[in-house]
């Protein structure tokens, strides 16, 4: 039986990006999973792992943290199912996993800051407002947010640009049928589109077609989630 | 026997970084080749191959132009040692390609125009002046560089975080040995060099301790290119 500890948000919303790529690596290996849903200030439900973020999970008597090493422990404890091919669908995933933690990410975030914080639980206001306010430099994210969605939008998309190619010549990053490292690059869509309603991208766009494909995925589970 | 269609700077550079990519195949394949320097102005060279950029290879009776689609002819025809260990190899590859085509050579590109326009072949210099000038809105090379500095050492140095993250665990980004998205991702960094002696990498960048590694490769093949 296996347990995650996910984020919670207002309306029952669960945005964590790292808590989706656990999400989508369980199902492709057909696992069922109950969720503990907890708030920014409750980390001492998950003290018990030593983490201080989410995903973790409790599998049986083991506990595991980071969704990388989730991704890692799943693959072991479930191999029947392969989330990754061999060693070069695994190294290939954990350079995907660094862009899109470091780049896509980097120019997601601004554009979507102040609408995140509308929709954290109340109680964790104060804590968001201090720890996103002091990395940005600002306790207005409104403004922040209005300010960086200007030149934002274009920068972000050409972020992408590296995945676009790819879809010239396949219909997945993985190839043919989606893998690893497309679940990591599908879980900032499903966060921002968990807080705010902002357009990421143009429909004529091939990321946008490959992130319909995406979310018709395992009975549409990102589709059904609650948005903003 | 085969001939690799090279560009040609002044001083006998040669800064292609696509070409690299192909020499770098070639090494790795342990295969011979010999090389046609050529000017930007003289594509009539290259027509042959219905190309009008470097890399161009002629392999036997066969043709083949881009460095993509050259790295999968040698795979095809000379199987023995593999570029591309497997799909998964050659998918995450095309990946590396990509992001280093736009978010790495993107942000490289505008601090070394203004260098690279002083070591092109005098024949050439209107030429250049006229592409890059009119992609980058002004003619004034130098100015534009010096002003692209500024900020875009940081930048740049941002857009390789994802192989950082890699290099925390493995010596490449292929794995514990190089492969083909290590050469392209190399590629862009011999050409700078070639061109520029703008610094940019610091010494106690992981990026910089790979970079030595990979210039150590096929008897320094790299570090023994003629720098600017």
């Amino acid at each position: 039986m296996i347990t995650l500890y996910d984020l919670l948000f207002e309306g029952d919303r669960r945005p964590s990006p790292f808590c989706w790529r656990t999400k989508y690596a369980l199902s492709h290996k057909g696992l069922q999973w109950t969720e503990v849903p907890m708030a920014f200030t409750e980390k001492d439900k998950i003290a018990f792992a030593e983490s201080k973020t989410v995903p973790v999970i409790k599998d049986g008597d083991e506990a595991v943290k980071d969704s990388w090493a989730i991704a890692l422990h799943l693959e072991r404890a479930y191999p029947e199912i392969t989330l990754f091919k061999n060693e070069a669908t695994r190294k290939y995933s954990l350079f995907v996993n660094g862009w899109v933690d470091t780049t896509v990410n980097g120019a997601l975030f601004p554009m979507v800051v102040g609408d995140l914080y509308d929709r954290v639980l109340p109680k964790d206001r104060d804590y968001i407002l201090e720890s996103r306010g002091s990395r940005l430099g600002t306790k207005d994210l409104g403004a922040f947010q209005a300010a960086a969605r200007e030149k934002g939008q274009p920068a972000f998309r050409a972020t992408l640009e590296p995945a676009r190619r790819v879809f010239k010549v396949q219909k997945f990053l993985a190839g043919d049928l989606p893998g690893y490292p497309d679940y990591i690059l599908l879980s900032p869509f499903l966060w921002a589109n968990s807080v705010s309603p902002f357009k990421l991208l143009a429909e004529d766009d091939p990321v946008y077609a490959w992130r319909e494909r995406m979310l018709d995925l395992f009975d549409g589970m990102g589709r059904k989630a609650k948005g903003a």
